[in-house]
């Protein structure tokens, strides 16, 4: 079986490599029987994994607001490297962590690898197409209400994953949530990042959004190169207005936003300019 | 071992019995990584399901708003079968049907078995102390928003799990649900009914609640019996003035609700004619 996929598990104080075909979890596992867990995404490129430390960072903050047991982050890098052993410096990968609840005392932590994906590989070259569609939720709430689980990476993605089939069906690759109150939040596996008036902008994490990893080093670096940046609340006006809008994430890179709601958008030729400040070391 | 629970594996067209603590899902299982998937809970009683058909009735509407390949319900019927073979009459359990997405084409189709735990048979008998926690959601969002998937019995549970340990924290043992507006909606797993002007309410299913298999057998229980029942939209204030307030389940049945957000309050010694309700075949 030609399977380039790989799996490591956290078990008895040791990350051990197992078949990618092997079932890891149980049936009373809370990660799968409640989508109870959190985890993260991390590029593999070259047969490294140069951001693991940014992703470290906030799967400890989202461990922290689910209350799971931590775990500490040589056990995260020792998952990592077993999975990532023997991979092609050629094959760009996506190295996922997950943290689940487990059954009663003991999480689950484990880490796979497999290819990026031609639809990734290709949307970050030829950009997305996307529809705005609500989150329900409304803008202010979940910073006030932690059990929203607001800013954390969970394993409970049913509705992203739906929200994504829905804009299939309707003729488009991606999603933009918005608020109830129609304020920009985040994409369903994305940061929305837009380019105006000289500035980049992203909207404020206190919605509740995921502080992106991605969208923090371009901010950073563009700081750096001299093109200021904002946290700013916008609308979907905003993004029909703006000289470009991207999602950003951690496999994908800098996806240019080609149409928004069957509008076609230009980018004023800056992804280019995008793309080369996050492939800065 | 003495581990009284049991798993069962749809393979090649049949049910197959696996060991409790031997894993079924893989890593790349969109059930596991998403929390992409659905899932029922049936009460196991004197060795067998009398309300499965109601559950599988629910899971099946719960695959079409998930977009999953359709499972027969005989293959249902079959992993319970196969799940609750040799259970003991005397112990009653709780049998979970999961269907997830899978890897690619295939979906993963299983059952378990566990006994119910001690903490559901003491709410049972005991009932439940509640605090309202908002869900953030827009009331009438959900109708005109299928992908945020209401009225389907998802996986992604997170939310309902993080809420019911800010429950705990605060010293109750439950949550009632209510949307941005202050409406009531469900509890994370129960269905909200109370008590007033001699009639029993529940919440309307058009706000994206569960329709709750447990409510609607007591509410023709209580219509066929002459206790008159409504689908009425209420408040958090409703509760506080109604004369007895359940949280409804599969498996836990009626649990009396004995504080709301601290307030005691009592059942106007409804609960054992509901609870006998339910007892009716």
């Amino acid at each position: 079986m030609d399977d380039q996929r790989a799996v490591a598990v956290w078990r008895d104080g040791a990350a051990v490599r197992l078949p990618a075909d092997q079932p890891v979890v149980t049936a009373f596992d809370a990660g799968l029987a409640r989508g109870d867990g959190v985890f993260e995404s991390v590029l593999v490129a070259g047969g490294a994994t140069p951001r693991l430390g940014d992703h470290l960072v906030r799967l400890q903050r989202s461990t922290r607001l689910l209350d799971l047991p931590p775990v500490p982050d040589e056990a995260w890098r020792a998952l990592v490297a077993a999975a990532t052993e023997g991979w092609p410096d050629g094959v760009e990968g996506v190295c996922r962590l997950f943290l689940t609840r487990g059954e009663g005392a003991a999480p689950t932590a484990l880490a796979l690898l497999a290819p990026v994906g031609e639809d990734v590989l290709r949307q970050r070259r030829d950009g997305v197409r996307v529809v705005a569609l609500t989150y329900g939720l409304a803008a202010g709430v979940r910073a006030g209400a932690p059990w929203l689980l607001g800013g954390a990476k969970t394993l409970s993605y049913a509705v992203n994953m739906a929200a994504q089939r829905h804009a299939h069906a309707v003729g488009a690759d991606d999603v933009v949530f918005t608020s109830a109150e129609g304020q920009l939040l985040e994409g369903p596996t994305s940061t929305v990042v837009w380019a105006a008036g000289g500035t980049l902008h992203t909207p404020p994490a206190d919605l509740g959004i995921l502080a992106g990893t991605t969208q923090a080093r371009l901010f950073a670096a563009a700081e750096a190169d001299g093109w200021p940046t904002a946290v700013t609340p916008g609308t979907v006006a905003d993004l029909h207005s703006a000289d470009a809008v991207w999602l950003l994430s951690g496999i994908r890179g800098a996806a240019a936003v080609t149409s928004l709601d069957g509008v076609e958008r230009g980018d004023a030729g800056l992804t280019a300019r995008v793309q080369e400040l996050l492939s800065r070391p």
